[in-house]
């Protein structure tokens, strides 16, 4: 089964396209990071279709750290998506060194990858037939303007042009992409010139993105192929993960239900 | 002090412009990686001005891996640069984690940095004096001709106008880049676009690039502001890593003196 069809299982069976961030950046040390991601895993399962863990503020914690981001693998159900948010992308070999640090030891699903490099880059995370990779598109961020807005002689922008690259990169089912919710029109492009990736959605909540207006503009004929990752909107809500989870989750299926019958 | 003025001590103390990569890629575990590494380390200090290593190689063995690196580092005098080759590159909040990783936990005096999500990505790295980073401008790999050679609206190159952003974002002597040395041309319009800036180039050796051209056109005014780095030809050298990196320094030092006294 390819990664896409495994995504397709995962959100029939939990009904969500909602996306729980694991980003513990304020954690005072490894076992304070581990313990509140536990929590947020254990209050959300019934709203979450996916997990996404940013690899980042478990390094910060050096190899205890790291060994915490190996243990929290256990506490994520096999029926919800695993994603390891690291951004990797090098040079070929040490790209298969990256991919086995992520699918092999950290067990994921998933992981987000950078295309600079190109395609021999991205290649060695493709060699997993049930994993995946979302490809950075378009990033939510305030820089992403500075190279991914760039426009190309062909008359693309770059972060058009990487989507295009994308596409013809995919062995088959295994490459989606990250586009900003922040950025609704270049979901919707991403989504016109993609019409089956599914998108890796960042940036509602804390970042501000409108999330009916991002789920809109990135569902897929058949008003799913989207995962909306929302992290410290639900991890420092004042009425607990487990809440701001289920009202995200009712806000995601409702502005699905608007697109289905409008 | 900024990091390319100790960058200059560096190299005025060891009379050398040889970066010797610590690339533990066929290492049976993250004993064998750190040993490995350690024993390079103590046979080439003679030759060396500076020391790569490659994250991924030790991120391959989990939390073993990252904490062989951690204690690496104390294998490294402070007379020799560090550079951690890590490519991250993220939002501002994640930088700052992995910034916080590289520099305070593993003890990088530099890194390398992946400018694609633009200048809040990068910025993060930038707000420790003493230390630098190596922007990825043209890598090595074949796929670096994927995005890295498109070209621009403007009529530049996507790496050119790495170059021109990257010096726009340094706040004063703290930004290199990264340039295949199997890219001669490249190179010598990196130095062209940027003058001062030290150049990281791997490249030489495994991967095939000719030495000579690559110092001739990487060099700055003053006959430095280069790192040539060499991973697996010293590393797995038939004669020995000590006998293989004394005689890339010599062929390095005549390639210099060439250029001085033309």
């Amino acid at each position: 089964m390819t990664f896409v069809e495994r995504l397709d299982g995962f959100v029939e069976g939990s009904g969500s396209l909602l996306c729980v961030g694991l980003d513990p950046q304020d954690a005072a040390d490894a076992a304070a990071a581990e313990r509140v991601c536990a929590e947020i895993v254990d209050a959300t399962l019934a709203s979450a279709c996916a997990y996404k863990a940013n690899i980042a503020f478990f390094e910060q914690f050096g190899s205890r750290g790291y060994a915490a981001l190996e243990r929290l693998r256990n506490r994520i159900p096999a029926e919800r998506v695993y994603i390891v948010d690291a951004k990797r992308g090098d040079i070929p070999n040490t790209s298969r060194a990256y991919a086995r640090a992520l699918f092999d030891v950290l067990g994921a699903d998933a992981v987000t990858v950078n295309p600079l490099l190109g395609q021999d880059a991205v290649a060695p995370f493709l060699d997993r037939e049930d994993c995946g990779i979302f490809i950075l598109a378009r990033t939510s961020n305030q820089g992403a303007a500075d190279l991914l807005d760039e426009l190309l002689a062909s008359g693309l922008r770059l972060h058009e042009r990487i989507v295009e690259l994308g596409g013809r990169w995919d062995p088959g089912g295994r490459i989606g992409f990250v586009v900003g919710a922040t950025d609704p029109e270049s979901v919707a492009a991403t989504r016109r010139a993609a019409p089956s990736a599914p998108l890796l959605l960042p940036g509602v909540g804390a970042q501000g993105a409108d999330l009916e207006e991002a789920v809109r503009a990135g569902l897929d004929e058949r008003g799913r192929g989207l995962l909306v990752n929302v992290s410290r909107a639900v991890a420092t809500a004042p009425e607990g993960p487990a809440r701001a989870a289920a009202e995200l989750r009712t806000r995601i299926d409702a502005a699905r239900e608007a697109v289905a019958r409008p």
